[in-house]
């Protein structure tokens, strides 16, 4: 058995203390971090952008079954990745813990591990933060900041009639490590001792406990000269994303099913778990995939770039939003994904 | 009663449109807003100061007593003070809220009013968020982003022996202002027609409820031409912050009792309750007064400001950190103040 610290023991800036030691700067745009009221960036030459989430436990994560460290890794990622879907790079984030009194300074510093470790791989320099007693369970307060040339960010709001729609990697996987690992919490009944089935399903595991933002195509996009028209990342499902981006750009949208990027495993899954395959494409959120739209005569272009397929395109507004199945039915596009604050 | 909307029936993107709507930029600094991946600010010419906060319910408020508008605005203006506390001026904020299911559409709403009216009063654009639920209690996260000329930002670190040590304003009142509101919520019993005896405190509960963040201050300064050495605001007290201070710039100092500013209402209400009067103003938290250094050449430019007084100087590190009572008494220093992770 580790040892374990009370918190208590060392208080709020012994904590603070020992979570922020030896941390280097990467970024030249950080000037002053962790120790002050605030944290000071220079940008004299790009633009900022700026980016908070929240991630509450017993909403978004189930400490049974999430280890701190990869806990601490996904609240940085999954921050970076809305940088990147605003087509900039993240430089620095700050991290606001409120953590309950059943947390040790060790649980607390597994967490950071897993925030610090992000932050080395993404080259974002940590800066700041608050960190405080909660009642009850752990929240997780991340605000990243990053630049982009100047005019070179890519909102929600740009996409055009003819556009194409591409997305990255696959859809649907992280959601099917979520029915898995609830299913095996399920059959573990408790046991401590109980040994999870996840043979053959890795990856699904993976994209649920540790997802990557993509800032590969991000990169592939710079280097072929191509700024998208619009860009978000999928955070609550492919669905609910693309309904954003056309209110946002007043347009509509036709996206093809036989077109939807997924993994064998999650075919497989979803199989087992007997759940339709093209809602979990389309609805299963987490993906932290990038969804973009191009102008038409990047077709070639774009479709070289590896990992990235066009599903559709953009249309005008009244032609609305639909997915267009294998039998040429056109339904029209739901958001459910992860709004937990609707009934569902 | 008035209506209430449950959020569910609406959603979080329903709530976030309504809580969002007809917001006007102010500054020029804010390129673009709430409604994408992240905001977007730019900032060629000056430095940029980020600052993150948490609030977590039943740590550091009270619902019994704290109305939901004032909470808002207390949220804002206490970030906004960290950063005129490093002699800049706030520009954006974000705001994270994670909601248990008994807040209403109208409960978000009135935070939000407190939030947006803080905001119109010192200049700064709501540009953000995130809005999630939460198993229990309301968790507020704040982050701040503001600016100052370049080189002329304030860090804690610049102090040195013989600069004079300044305050603003008085110190004790609001932590005067919680135990009286502590006070009559025991004697109220949880009737809900029990009315509360503040008169004679009003300054106490208004110190406490909607605190202000000193620009004025920042303001005075900047028109004489004085860059302290060193400032922070008092969110944990003054001995706790004096105790930052010079650890960060590697000095002692001394502090005179004589010398505190304590409002006559504060010295009533520590009477009143059996408190030491000097431990309150030396240790209670939440008054968001600047605390700053500034050299010795200063003396009577920094007197004449409005609020500000002098109450010690800076020494050599090796005279430590010490109140000098009326009685010529040297007290070391002790962080006490509102350690919430600390036994006390």
């Amino acid at each position: 058995m580790e040892q374990q610290t009370e918190i208590s023991t060392i208080g709020e800036f012994g904590l603070i203390d020992r979570l922020t030691k030896n941390l280097e700067k990467i970024n030249i745009s950080t000037v002053a971090g962790v120790g002050d009221d605030g944290a000071v960036v220079r940008y004299p030459d790009t633009d900022v952008i700026v980016s908070t989430d929240l991630l509450v436990e017993g909403v978004h994560f189930d400490l049974t079954y999430v280890p701190l460290k990869h806990l601490g890794y996904k609240a940085a990622v999954v921050n970076f990745s809305d940088i990147y879907a605003m087509n900039g790079t993240p430089r620095q984030i700050t991290v606001g813990l409120a953590i309950s009194s059943r947390f040790t300074v060790e649980h607390i510093e597994q967490l950071y591990s897993g925030i610090r470790l992000a932050c080395e791989i993404y080259g974002v320099d940590l800066v700041g933060g608050d960190t405080t007693a909660s009642r009850s369970g752990l929240v997780i307060s991340v605000t990243c900041i990053g630049d982009a040339p100047k005019d070179k960010i890519v909102y929600r709001s740009g996409a055009k009639e003819t556009d194409l729609i591409c997305v990255s990697g696959d859809l649907g996987a992280a959601y099917m490590g979520l029915q898995l690992l609830e299913r095996e919490k399920r059959v573990s009944n408790g046991d401590k001792d109980f040994i999870p089935k996840f043979e053959g399903k890795e990856y699904l595991i993976e994209r649920q406990l540790k997802p990557e933002a993509r800032r590969d195509i991000i990169k592939e996009l710079a280097e072929r000269n191509i700024v998208p028209t619009s860009m978000m990342d999928i955070s609550d499902g492919l669905s609910s994303e693309l309904l954003h981006i056309c209110k946002a750009s007043d347009t509509g949208c036709r996206v093809y099913e036989e077109r939807l990027p997924i993994d064998y495993q999650t075919a497989v899954m979803a199989e087992e778990v007997n759940m339709n395959l093209v809602t979990a494409a389309m609805n299963g959120g987490e993906d932290y995939e990038l969804l973009f739209t191009v102008p038409l005569h990047f077709n070639d272009e774009v479709s070289r770039i590896p990992g990235v397929k066009v599903i559709g395109y953009i249309t005008k507004p009244e032609a609305g939003c639909a997915l267009v199945t294998r039998d040429d039915t056109e339904i029209p596009l739901k958001a459910q994904g992860f709004n937990h604050m609707s009934k569902e």
